[in-house]
């Protein structure tokens, strides 16, 4: 290979650059791939093409591609967070939703549909999932997030890469993790913002993920992040990319970089002068493939090689690991798909059902006073609020749906409204009124919104946040635009509640003395005291997809039972935060003036339409060695009048501890169905070595001492404790480590 | 010495104990101080004596102590953030409005009169200042610090050591530097919450002050922080507090536990199981002295010598610097004071003089559209506000009067009201209303207060927050409790608006159309942005002390041309924390929706009743070696009609670090006073190694390259830029490094 050649092989090229009105642009196309080229970016995505179009226009570019000179194909990538990322794609709950269900099979479940769609096409590898733990909920991108906890991303993670991978590297669509590492708790939850910790929080909560995606799932792909830690930026950061992930974490396949991250070390972070030198500290830090375009690779990366600034064995490297995964992937062999097929994939009875399904799944019963709902024996019913009856309102960002809100995009979904109608049928009598919109400050139409609630047996108000990518400029960002984003990349904010006049809305719709049940649509949690005060019924739906019309309206009549838990803790305020439930004693404890330190609605909660019980927890032994497991059983019951699901939590808290620890971690937990009257048992088999953390010399040791493991409905209803023993420490072995508990389930 | 007698010395008794309604109780005190006794815990202040009683008790204390089988007397310590905190003291501008003057030279005459003071009860060291880095204002102590930036911190911080403890080790007050390390950026800003950062940040930003201190003030003493980092507590943390503060730092005085820590290694964050566990942690870590009271040293530490669970040489190691201390402060020769004389050194006009001249310098003009300020030609001028009229409101914590609100204090000064009837003369009216508490939730006063701004010429409004010591518990904190104060210790907020309904007040005054001024009197900066936008004049008047009252009627009034300039950025709401100015390119520059990134009020932002003029910055050189000196001039001229002082502020930028960077640091300052018309040429001598920055491996360098000098009005209003080239990199040495640029100012 030459040197170009190889430098190609690290590079991408936009859709942008290669079509021309939905068209292969030929003669630009040949021009640019002459020297090969490492990935594809996001051919049908960006491209809004069908999947007709994408997979017959990717089949020809890896065709032009073949008539080189070294006729090495490329890695066609997309984005897929909660669906591929282009027309026709199916949407699934945003990740956020999707962590709600703690149904890790479902998660995998899900990702096997967005491989076949995605596989449909032709593409190789997808950008997804997110790994971040969403500890500042300012943060744009909490939606995209599975959460606060360490050990529930890190289960709906690897759920997420074996669904899209699949059990052949062959056949699979290799999972990218991101963004490598701990962008969940930037300064001020700003996109790209620096991100301040020690290496202990770094190791415990923000790599978790990671190690277990990697040495659980065999992941073929990382992307960096934007932000610095502790000023170096993690795009440059050689003992984060390579000695960490590589050397400690056990990564072998290849570092992409997040969109524009190695141009930003020039741009953003000032540590280079030119493209030159963005792209050699890139490379050297350890990433492999420079995305979505080559602007600091390519050429830049020749000269630096012809200059004496960049070793070619460096190079080389980088160019292997692409290789290999062309070669494991069967890219060398045939890249193409049967581009007539391609959409059978899309739009079938299965994924709609599925859909559904998870969205279903996904919801969270946060209260439901004088059991309000389900909604039973209505005569009139209104509905009411912006996220009501729009289609994209229901999406989460980096659905195609939401991202591209300037396409033409015909969605075949139904809205809530539409659902609520068809469900109610005949004879009950469903008026809709906005009443406003999402971030507007236009309260006119308040009064026709409260008249219809005033005459109605109850009201339905759906409020939220309307999510999308909005990278602002500061001129915008300071605007009095009323019709910004409040969620999704790009749009932090500084205010938890309700954007624009949506609490007043509720204020006045509470105040006609209609029963009220609020749904808030939206990819983060809202601080919404008030509601949580006055409401009698408050459901949270998250961003629930193309289905999640029809599956809301399952969990308004009752014909699901709610058995979403959440996967954050929902403060009080914006300035209450943090309040991840599992803060060191000192935080946990220490009281804000006229707030307290404790969440509005704990991690972990979720109710049900009907109550559970938790009896008998036994452990196997009381002592157990530093290599062992204990195992922990308990009985959960349904004592109520209707079938339901419960998750049962496991968390621990080590009694004599040598630093200060969490005031409890999750260790484990199973969602389990039960009948009316029915008992299951529920065991966890838990390693001790999940009991380790990290000593004062950074190595991570199974503590001698006790520790008490808790059994929680959430991490604030801890229903019973018992106390293991830990024989002697031990240090745990990086490679082979367990990073979970099994659990299983028998009848009682 | 007997062990006994060794535990003894690094132990404490309070005040409490020996005391009974203000009178020695000599026979606890015998027996308390039978085996010596390394301190005396705060017997003028938490015994509320007056001067006289203080020296006279002390000094029979000391007495007792000399009967003793070793004769070893005590070191009294006390507290005197803002002035002796015991009856008598004089009450000093709070912390933070000492560091808006920007003067310190002014904070070292402040702290010789606080010496004065404590020297003349017998007192011998002081647990202050405070040099915690606010970097999170929902923190309550942010008033008790010198602000946001290391380098102010750092400059105020030496001068109130150096004014403190006098030229002489034997005559001066030892200070103490608290807390270490890194206090001010804790987990949701609550005080003892956990501290998440990297050691870069943890270096630069939060041991710069304590270094500086400690190698250019000789500082006596040093406190250990509440606080966790990255799960270590700072009470049990060996690398903080031996490693770091005496093996790099330099330290070679004594450590003091910050009051009850040591204790809540065990009670709060769980790492020892009982009070012996936690005093061999504490002292082996190394922690001298436990303060208040011996709860976890003495006998336990003499029982766990004998258990072989502490070696005696640490104990050893510790008694020797008590001693050491006590020996060089001429403690072992005479401890006692004239108690006949002690009340001469209350209550003086020198004093009084100080602190209104203080207090004065402290006031910061944030805003004065249409020159509404000074007031001029008013017939009737209304004061409405609870800050208005009220001695304690005026006070910071740990300033007696806030600190004992229960005591019948009497303190000689006069509130703001007071002043500016007495200021207006005859002539003019000034009917007063409160309109308010500063917490509570009632309205009734409104009426009356826009009343009386109605019928006026000029409205002036005093806001704020109430500052006090108040270690909330649980249901306090919760409840609607209308009284809680809103600052000072253990009072941590959710939200940085004015507190109660006080902003309301603020609207309806507003609404009556005549002109109104807003003055804030509170221990941290609001987040006013309605105020910032509506009002034409707000002056930010912190917690001035005791004769602050006549020092707002001086500014209000013309008499004193404000100079003061804000030490912390005043964000637009609580979300937008942190907006340091300091802040890394990819923090400074990414916005907030709706709020952008930009602070409501720049750091070094304050305005003056003239104007100056910045021209000619030249640098003597551009090109500068890495151990040398770069000088740097400017020229200001006060091109207004009346005298007034500006601060010229020199911010430092580097063109090409290798990492990301803040925006800008401040690298020195010069306050200069100039007649109308008069200018000055200041010169700004910067040591190159105050351009250095931690490489990646920790070592301290200066970089080659080049960096922008930035002559500043603040943080954001930057007149005049040149570069200087550094010549090569260079590590800078630990020890003799230089900490401060030196300024020159000459007739220009």
């Amino acid at each position: 290979m030459t040197l170009r050649e190889k430098a190609a092989q690290l590079g991408s090229v936009n859709a942008a650059k290669l079509l021309d009105d939905g068209e292969l642009d030929r003669e630009a196309a040949e021009e640019l791939l002459s020297e090969g080229i490492g990935h594809l970016t996001r051919i049908g995505g960006e491209g809004s093409l069908s999947p007709t179009d994408a997979a017959r226009i990717t089949n020809e570019l890896q065709e032009i591609l073949g008539e080189t000179r070294l006729g090495v194909p490329a890695i066609p990538h997309e984005e897929c967070l909660s669906g591929y990322m282009g027309p026709e794609g199916t949407t699934f709950p945003q990740s956020i939703g999707m962590a709600s269900t703690w149904e890790p099979d479902l998660m995998a479940e899900v990702t096997e549909q967005i491989r076949s769609e995605m596989e449909a096409i032709g593409t190789v590898h997808a950008l997804s999932p997110v790994l971040d733990v969403a500890r500042d909920l300012r943060w744009g991108r909490v939606e995209e997030t599975f959460g606060e906890d360490p050990y529930l991303v890190a289960a709906m993670a690897c759920a997420y890469v074996s669904g899209l991978q699949g059990d052949s590297v062959e056949e699979g669509i290799s999972a990218t993790l991101k963004h490598f590492v701990a962008h969940g708790v930037s300064e001020g939850g700003k996109n790209r913002a620096s991100v301040n910790l020690g290496e202990r929080e770094l190791r415990e909560t923000h790599l978790y993920p990671y190690e277990a995606a990697i040495r659980r799932s065999g992941v073929e792909s990382v992307m960096n992040a934007y932000h610095d830690i502790d000023g170096i930026p993690c795009a440059s950061s050689e003992w984060l990319l390579t000695d960490v992930l590589r050397g400690e974490l056990g990564f072998e396949g290849t570092v992409v970089s997040d969109y524009y991250s190695v141009e930003f070390l020039r741009s953003e972070h000032g540590v280079a002068a030119d493209e030159r030198e963005a792209g050699v500290q890139a490379l050297e830090a350890g990433i492999d493939v420079e995305l979505p375009a080559t602007d600091c690779y390519g050429e830049h990366l020749v000269e630096a090689v012809e200059n004496g600034e960049l070793a070619e064995e460096t190079l080389d490297e980088s160019v292997r690991r692409v290789l290999r995964m062309k070669l494991r992937k069967g890219v060398l062999e045939d890249p193409t798909v049967d581009a007539d097929a391609a959409a059978d994939a899309f739009g079938t009875d299965e994924a709609t059902a599925l859909t559904e399904r998870a969205a279903r799944e996904s919801q969270v019963l946060l209260k439901n006073e004088g059991d309000l709902l389900p909604l039973d024996d209505v005569d009139t019913l209104a509905v009411v609020g912006p996220k009501a009856d729009d289609v994209q309102e229901m999406m989460g960002d980096y659905a195609y749906p939401a991202h591209y809100p300037e396409e033409e995009v015909s969605v075949d979904a139904t809205t809530p409204l539409e659902a609520i109608r068809v469900r109610a049928g005949v004879g009950v009598d469903v008026p809709y009124e906005e009443g406003c919109t999402t971030t507007g400050p236009d309260t006119s139409g308040f009064d026709a919104a409260a008249d219809v609630a005033a005459d109605a047996d109850v009201a339905l108000a759906f409020v939220g946040a309307r999510s999308a990518v909005d990278f602002l400029d500061a001129d915008e960002a300071d605007a009095t635009n009323p019709s910004l984003p409040t969620s999704g990349e790009g749009s932090d904010v500084t205010d938890l509640g309700l954007p624009g006049v949506q609490q007043e809305l509720l204020v006045r719709l509470h105040g006609t003395g209609t029963p009220l049940v609020v749904v808030v649509v939206s990819g983060k949690p809202h601080s919404i005291e008030w509601v949580a005060e006055e409401v009698p019924a408050v459901l949270q739906a998250w961003l629930p997809g193309e289905e999640g019309g029809t599956a809301i309206a399952d969990v308004l009549f009752g014909d699901y039972n709610p058995s979403g838990h959440l996967p954050v803790s929902v403060p009080r305020s914006v300035g209450q935060l943090p309040v991840h439930y599992s803060r060191r004693p000192n935080s946990a404890t220490n009281d804000h003036v006229y707030t307290g330190s404790a969440p509005l609605y704990p991690f972990g909660h979720g109710l049900s339409y009907t109550e559970f019980d938790y009896d008998d927890l036994e452990l196997a032994a009381d002592r157990v060695d530093p290599a062992g497991t204990v195992a922990a059983s308990v009985t959960v019951t349904n004592v109520g009048d209707c079938a339901g699901r419960d998750v049962v939590q496991l968390y621990v808290r080590p009694e004599s501890p040598d630093q200060a620890r969490p005031v409890q971690e999750l260790k484990g937990f199973e969602r389990v169905a039960l009948d009316a009257g029915e008992s299951k048992r529920v065991t966890f088999e838990l390693p001790a070595s999940l009991l380790a953390y990290h000593d004062r010399d950074m190595n991570l040791v199974v503590h001698e001492g006790s520790y008490e493991l808790r059994i929680g409905r959430s991490a604030a209803d801890v229903v019973a404790t018992e106390t293991v023993d830990v024989s002697e420490s031990k240090v745990v072995p990086r490679n082979g480590r367990a990073y979970f508990a099994e659990t299983h389930v028998e009848d009682a």
